[in-house]
């Protein structure tokens, strides 16, 4: 096989229990090279995936809320999360704080125990913990609110964006990310807010190529965010790598067309979504508990990853869906960009080559790219269609629908969604 | 919501960081009932998931070998893993010692850094550990090795399971698991081995309906290993849930038929495979790399969990495939049964009722059993057909194709191998 | 190009108006040589395709009656097809008679104009007139009874069976037909009355593997359709060529097993029925109106003509779905057999021969059985599943459901019926 | 039932053996208002289907060179499918003389039994025949050439359009239609030429939302065709109803933005093509012998023909795939528009009314709109895929590839192109 460089300390196996002793062999935190550093130095950034999915699956997060309370309560689960995606290559670890500002988690009921600054600072030592552990950068973020859905003012979302950020500027977190933003006018006040801080702000919208929920084009929304202050825009989340890409284009020519400058990154599902209208992934009839059959595979990630380095694209990671192994093959992809393969790939030959040590003759057959290039992967669900029709309520900002409680639905509320939703159908 | 009574101690959030904590609420490890009893009691005993595709998919195994060396070379994933199927309601962990005979080891490689003994050792206390924090068993196994396959003798083979059991032994687990042949002959003296140690035995055959590779019958597969001392006799791997539901079925019958008695248990994959031949997923062009249209939802493990249940298999658990919210889902549709909810159903509402906290309203309208009951979801690739045809080489134990080898397949080997691969397509 | 002998006259096109001319190459009527014969000879024997579905596309039968009065009130279109399928390959000119009993004929509102006996005479003369252009016989045919569903007495229905067999005996046709019996009981009547004709007698169920709707075995019920008189036996209609075959498979085994001798014949459907249950194609969901993603091939209908060959089948015809094209499909696959090539096939090169003449050459690159036979048709509906979820109202002879009535269903009778077809999704 | 106004004479039973007797009933044929009156008049026009792959199917049309001489070999044949349409409502026979220019009869080895000349004077005998029968016109066709392909002159292809034109002038058909053509330039050049005889002229492309061959977009061939003379634009072949609907809109606004009027038409294939490049289904890999699960239901071309009719389209036909029901279909779905149901429906329940007196009382349910309108019907092909990748070949006129000879195309020759198939794939 290829001689193969893989990265720094973690190729040599550890097996001592303390994760701590790979430490020694990373520069000291203050050493390492910020994220613009990297980026204008044409440097490839890669991301890591996205948490509250991933934890979902392994029983530490509640669909529905999505709050980030498990950064507190099992610290251990989320420790060992960011260090997969490390493991893969991912060059930032972000905090564990999705949905973690104080009126999302007042709103779902997950305050009682441990506060939204007990929840931040707890996701912000464990993110700075396993970055240390090698060439990671933290990045502390904060995402749509409630209130903003709800119709409160810019002040009222502002200051909610500012509870969080002071921990992140208490914690000394490496850059800000402001991320999944429906509405492009609320990114831009977050952006502002995290622009006070002096650190490097990257903003992510999770909108397709129609533009953001108030129709307002990529290319728009980009340079009301370059304006705004961010240094690196792009998009996460809602849509599959192949729309992502397209939509980070858009972005990027409106940019350009306006005679700025800024970094590019993309963030996306790992579930393919053809089928998707604006509003993404939410308004499909399998989310959130039967995507399995759109999980992409670790080829169609390498695919992404070539398609978003060809666009421009810098910083590439990932978003709901990803598993470590999604990230290990946007690394693999790189290798020849990036110079060496993640530590991870100890565990992984290219291109399916660990199956040449496979028993069955067959198998090692398949220990090829052309063969993994070519497959069409079948879904052994001969009574399930390609494709979906999504929900489309078309309610945006401000209307009743949208109006969030602490309670959850009652009985009563219920029929009346359900009643709606039949009647869609 | 319902009133609902999670399991032990786990349902309360723990927020130290030593999970060891939790140990003060179990009942001493001597005190727990041993596997036979609870089945005698008609109890339900829920086993754990696959972990080499679970950890090959989080960075810690290689899929090819698919050998266990992660048990001593990264404790803490293996750890975490066991833990999350713990909390997902497992009440069996099962050392991580697949393909940990020696042949194996050596065959693959791996025996450089740590020997055959100290991986089944490594193994043996991270899944005490675990089982210790909740109310678990802990199964030591064995399954089928290369020199079986390459032709070897009966005293052969069974020196090297002998080799595993003495560990098993020394560290005492509470019970015996031969796991994963194809073949029941090399199942058989396997059993006979285990027998050896006076400890409960339960012994799985990776086979379908249609037998075992030499076509013994799924029934008479039962008999033999009943006859040849198992307390426990079923299938793991290769098929889906359907599939091996159908397979225990047979079992079961031919066991009763011949007038004997026995346990039944079923750890089929988490992967849809009406398209399988004899041999299972093996086979199938989308082994191993393209698995995920195929991967079953939380939904239809619930229906897998009933299926199993009402035929009679009260040993029900998961093998490749099975991530911690699969069993979680076995757990929670046998709720009734078991009389309480695991831990880690703190993180989810039944059939979908944490939506109810969803932010938009259509989503909240999932919140419902009969939503996801009646769902079929879309696979989003359009390009991509229901079925495969599986690869069929026809060649069994003997067979030169067959032959294990240390080394890696050669390039010549490889483009030999490939040439027949295109022929048959 | 290969140099190919086609079918008689008709390779030469005729170019004149009048058919007949076509006439004088054919041996007078009284000598051809009768279907056992042809049987007894080994010959291959190729029936026509179904006419109710193929005219109900062309504007002449209504779906729902499925009456055959077109024979008298539109000859001209009817005698069209009869002239497709001969050209085609086929040996046997049935009479359009499909539920042309005088109970059905009542019930469906089709007396008004012409009579049962006026219909099945226009029937016989016009399969007479295009038999005569060719090799081919004339078959009258019976099928089963809205009487038999609804429970009348053995001497009723075979009354109505006498009413029609008078008709064939006066139009002196070649052979006798009873077909499209889901009870074998009734089939067993039907050959009792055919039988007294002395004309040879074929029978054929619309059966699959599991038998009839009352659980006769396909090798029982095929014994007993021998004893009962039957000469030729066989399934017709409900099933897809895959099955029908396998069907038939199963009559020969327990004809064979019962030391009875018998010849064997298949006319399935041109649709694919991976999906039924018992009852056939009728429980689909998309029959009758949306069954165009499952029709047959030409490149499939060979297959099914090699399969049907192999299994010892010699009378291989089709039924509802079936074109021209697709008995021609048959004709060709079996050119080695029968010797020669069909009148139509002046307008078809073998395996898509004719395309080396095509204007686009990627279209050229296609004229050859490796890409026919390798090729796997998309659907262009990546809305739609593979298979559907056939109803299952598991209502036989005699339910109230099932018993026939004159008028069309009545609003509030449908009401009751959608709303038991509801209850079942 | 509805009280139901069925078209004309024909909604009698005729009865008698000779077509004729339906003439009586007819006005003069001088005295039909022509075509232009009836689209002036705001009416709707209903086209007929596409003859070659009708009558393929039927045996009379050899696929590959998909000449028309059956219109002289075979007149009942062809006589028959004018009829069959008539029936269903379409207000135009197109004389069949598809590809009937002397350069193409003469490639593909046609002329040794009858001239051009001979082929394009049957063909408007009957056309005449059977229009006289009912309220239909009669239209002269021409499309596009060999020679235009192979880099001929302007002077050379519009010497061919005149020799067939000379044979519709001389016929006297009411109008002449320019359709096929997938460069605007040669059909500019085809209007010019049809313009000359005084009679209207409608002119289609076969091309989709991307424009033709060459780049130009629908918006602009339109306006160029109107230029040339074209009362009538629009679109042909090539794509399904959906995309040709939306590029006749593309053609209608470019035509409206240029200041211009004219009248448009839309006569689609009746497969879905969602996977279609801008060379149509040509390049699919069905085409053309495995193209059968694409074909339209009933149902969706109802929806096609209210989609056309909502975009102002009045001219709507069909195209290859069209058979008589999907015609009758059409009528079905303007009956309010057009006052009256074709004929055809005499046999035919609107939205599947006939099944109200269906044998099966599940069936029965069956009947009614809202069953037919929501289902999505299943292919009962679990192998195949929903889509395909079409050939991609981009040549264009005059590129060697393209040169049209008229022998076969060699085995060599054929290699040659099977290997770049292969490569392609």
């Amino acid at each position: 096989m290829q001689q193969r460089r893989l990265q720094g300390a973690l190729s040599e196996p550890r097996g001592a229990e303390t994760p701590g002793t790979a430490a020694e062999t990373m520069a000291p935190a203050g050493a390492k090279r910020n994220i613009l550093e990297r980026l204008d130095a044409g440097e490839v950034v890669i991301g890591d995936g996205g948490f509250v999915i991933a934890l979902e699956k392994r029983g530490y997060v509640k669909a529905g809320p999505w709050t980030p309370e498990a950064a507190a309560e099992y610290p251990e689960a989320v420790r060992q999360l960011h260090r997969e995606f490390l493991r893969a290559g991912s060059n930032v670890m972000q905090t564990f704080t999705f949905y973690a500002s104080d009126d999302k988690l007042e709103n779902r009921g997950n305050t009682q125990r441990y506060t939204g600054q007990q929840i931040n600072e707890a996701a912000c030592d464990l993110a700075r913990e396993v970055a240390n552990e090698g060439d990671a950068l933290v990045a502390g973020g904060v995402s749509q609110t409630p209130s903003f859905l709800s119709g409160k003012s810019e002040e009222d979302v502002k200051a909610l964006f500012k509870k969080q950020i002071d921990v992140y500027v208490q914690k000394n977190v490496d850059f800000l990310i402001a991320e999944y933003f429906e509405h492009v006018e609320e990114a831009e006040w977050a952006v502002q807010v995290l622009k006070t801080t002096g650190k490097p702000v990257a903003a992510t919208l999770c909108i397709g190529p129609e533009g953001d929920l108030n129709g307002v084009s990529p290319g728009d929304c980009a340079v009301k965010l370059v304006k705004a202050g961010a240094d690196i825009v792009g998009v996460n989340c809602h849509f599959d790598p192949e729309t992502c890409v397209k939509t980070v284009k858009l972005m990027k020519e409106g940019v350009e067309k306006a005679g700025l400058k800024a970094h590019y990154m993309s963030q996306p599902l790992a579930f393919h979504t053809p089928d998707c209208n604006r509003q993404g992934f939410i308004d499909l009839p399998e989310f959130p508990f039967a995507l399995e059959p759109r999980i992409l595979t670790r080829w169609e990630m390498q695919k992404y990853a070539r398609d978003a380095y060809s666009t421009g694209i810098r910083y590439i990671g990932g978003c709901c869906g990803f598993e470590p192994y999604h990230i290990r093959a946007v690394s693999e992809e790189l290798e020849t960009e990036r110079g060496f393969l993640p530590a991870g790939s100890e565990k992984h030959g290219s291109w399916g080559g660990g199956l040449m040590m496979h028993t069955k003759p067959w198998v090692r057959a398949r220990a090829r790219r052309e063969y993994w290039e070519k497959l069409r992967p079948a879904s052994g669900r001969p009574f399930c269609p390609s494709m979906s029709t999504p929900d489309g309520w078309r309610v945006t900002r401000g209307h009743a629908d949208l109006m969030q409680q602490k309670e959850a639905t009652s009985k009563e509320q219920l029929k009346v969604l359900i009643d709606k939703a039949n009647q869609g159908n």
